[in-house]
């Protein structure tokens, strides 16, 4: 079964696809969009007027409701852009919703000729799983395991790694002598973590976030510009320069995350990251490859020079194929083909 | 046409229907989907589970999203309840959807082959109407004149005013010596204009509603305790006796609202109303029969002893006619059988 497919890829409303600063869904969409469409399949984008793409481009809005305080409740809006995919469910052969907030696809499953997948792009709470487990049969595909394992009762057809466009991050061999924090700032995150893990091995870091009342609450008090520095928010370019130039990422992350871009796109410049064991953390870090995994603050100071001899060039080898687009794009289709054949199989008994 | 229609009501699933304490649209559903069996109709309630009903009742939920933190995001249970219904639509005539909040089923107008009716419960913006018109074929009930001219460019049925449980407010003959405010206290239901009214014409006011902000910053210093009293918020039974004490209901509406309730529960009990002229009052109040529609509050505080005069027996008969559930019920089976009439056409060409 190499024909090509039919896809209906239906992205989120709130901004363009590529997005035009952050977005790591649209960024997502954007990615695996051009590279379905590059493999030969007929791509059909639900999204924003302002969106850029080799798809075909359906648009019911002609930007985004982030850009724009009319275009409210947003749910609305949601909705209405995947039901103009729904409606014309039949000239498709999947329907491939990425979920930005909560799986509104359920509600079509079972009016849709066409099977609906989506992708989830948050950790939802067990009550919601509940609900949704009104739909046994409804198709989800997890972005980690970790994520998976929330999903109990869900229909979990495949878990599919994010990739990221590694061509856009530069790789450095020789980095200058700091450590790096790239994130939100909150607690979760484990920023004053990585603030103790860089006091305890005399470690420059530098803070690269926006700044928000938990930065002015918590973190400004450490920050001196000598030993703790706060960079501000960095847009992509200098997000790149950022990584390549630092040691090492910290990532002495709190919560149970369910995937963690800025692991990939650290390991995309060659910069190994030392990590927290948590969340989807040892699926996206080969340990001793492209970083090391720690239990404890004290082993991740400790383990800091057994990070910095790791083979920048084999990082980001390594980061390539693990999360570069190919590899996820050519999972996508692979769980597309077995979706259709099993709707088939289902629709003719 | 006087066969029996096959009709699902879907109710809103934010808690019982009817409500345990205050939820106009909730109290609307109830009366109407009784109504509509009392005429022996088959009628199908998609509500929660602690819904009392002599429809069947089919329920997704135990309980509503108001009694329940749990249950979140809200708009994903209102989805999934519309959803069940479209999902059976074959064995509906006709699908009526109480949009709590706004119109979801615009999602499911082309996916249905039984037509979805909805009433709108709230004035919508410009922008939010705008985006509806995708779907220019969708019928709409507005639930005033006033309701309607804001949705230009929708299908709008028929306007079909909400009634309300007549039977539940005792008519009272001869009032005590007060005013009542009854309402929200905010800006826009104007509490202090009712209150300017009171102290013009010299007269006691009573009013009652929760306390929150406003109140406590903007109310709370004109409360006296002999000019104006607070009594605080009444629960059903002290509504109705509040309402049939008083000699006149103040309803200085500021904002232009959709429909106004209170108006016509005052009158249920016999009780004449001093409205201003804003929004939905005039289509509510017979002005010189259920009570008086002014334009200035100076005109409101003049015109009080005209109010005081009118007859309120007659106030109380004219609701009943005007506000009763049969008068509301009959419409509603009007609309119903128009809608699949014309659906029968537009499917047979």
């Amino acid at each position: 079964m190499s024909a090509s497919l039919r896809i209906a890829h239906v992205a989120p409303v709130a901004t363009s696809i590529p997005p035009p600063k952050s977005g790591s869904v649209e960024s997502m969409t954007s990615l695996l969009t051009e590279g379905l469409v590059a493999l030969g399949h007929q791509v059909t984008l639900f999204a924003t007027g302002d969106s850029k793409t080799s798809a075909r481009l359906v648009s019911i809005y002609e930007h985004g409701y982030w850009h724009d305080p009319n275009m409210w409740p947003w749910e609305l809006y949601e909705m209405l852009n995947l039901a103009a995919a729904v409606e014309r469910a039949r000239e498709f052969d999947i329907i491939h919703y990425e979920a930005a907030y909560y799986p509104m696809s359920l509600a079509f499953t079972r009016l849709s000729p066409t099977p609906i997948v989506q992708t989830l792009h948050h950790s939802p709470s067990e009550a919601e799983v509940a609900l949704w487990s009104r739909y046994p049969e409804a198709p989800f595909v997890a972005i980690s395991n970790e994520q998976a394992k929330l999903l109990s009762g869900a229909n979990v057809v495949a878990t599919v790694l994010h990739g990221i466009d590694t061509l856009n991050f530069t790789f450095r061999e020789t980095p200058d002598d700091y450590l790096l924090f790239l994130g939100r700032f909150t607690a979760g995150k484990g920023v004053l973590q990585a603030i103790e893990v860089a006091r305890r091995a005399g470690t420059r870091l530098v803070l690269a976030a926006a700044e928000n009342d938990y930065y002015r609450k918590r973190i400004k008090p450490h920050v001196d510009g000598s030993q703790v520095i706060y960079y501000g928010e960095a847009d992509f370019a200098a997000k790149v320069k950022l990584y390549g130039g630092a040691r090492a990422l910290l990532y002495p992350i709190q919560k149970r995350e369910p995937f963690g871009l800025v692991l990939a796109e650290a390991m995309a410049c060659g910069t190994p990251v030392a990590a927290l064991d948590r969340g989807a953390v040892r699926e996206m870090v080969d340990d001793g490859v492209t970083g090391m995994v720690f239990k404890t603050l004290e082993e991740a100071a400790a383990g800091l020079p057994r990070v910095y001899a790791l083979d920048r060039r084999r990082v980001r080898d390594r980061a390539v194929e693990r999360f570069g687009a190919g590899r996820m794009v050519g999972e996508y289709v692979d769980v597309y083909r077995r979706i259709v054949e099993a709707y088939r199989g289902r629709s003719a008994s």
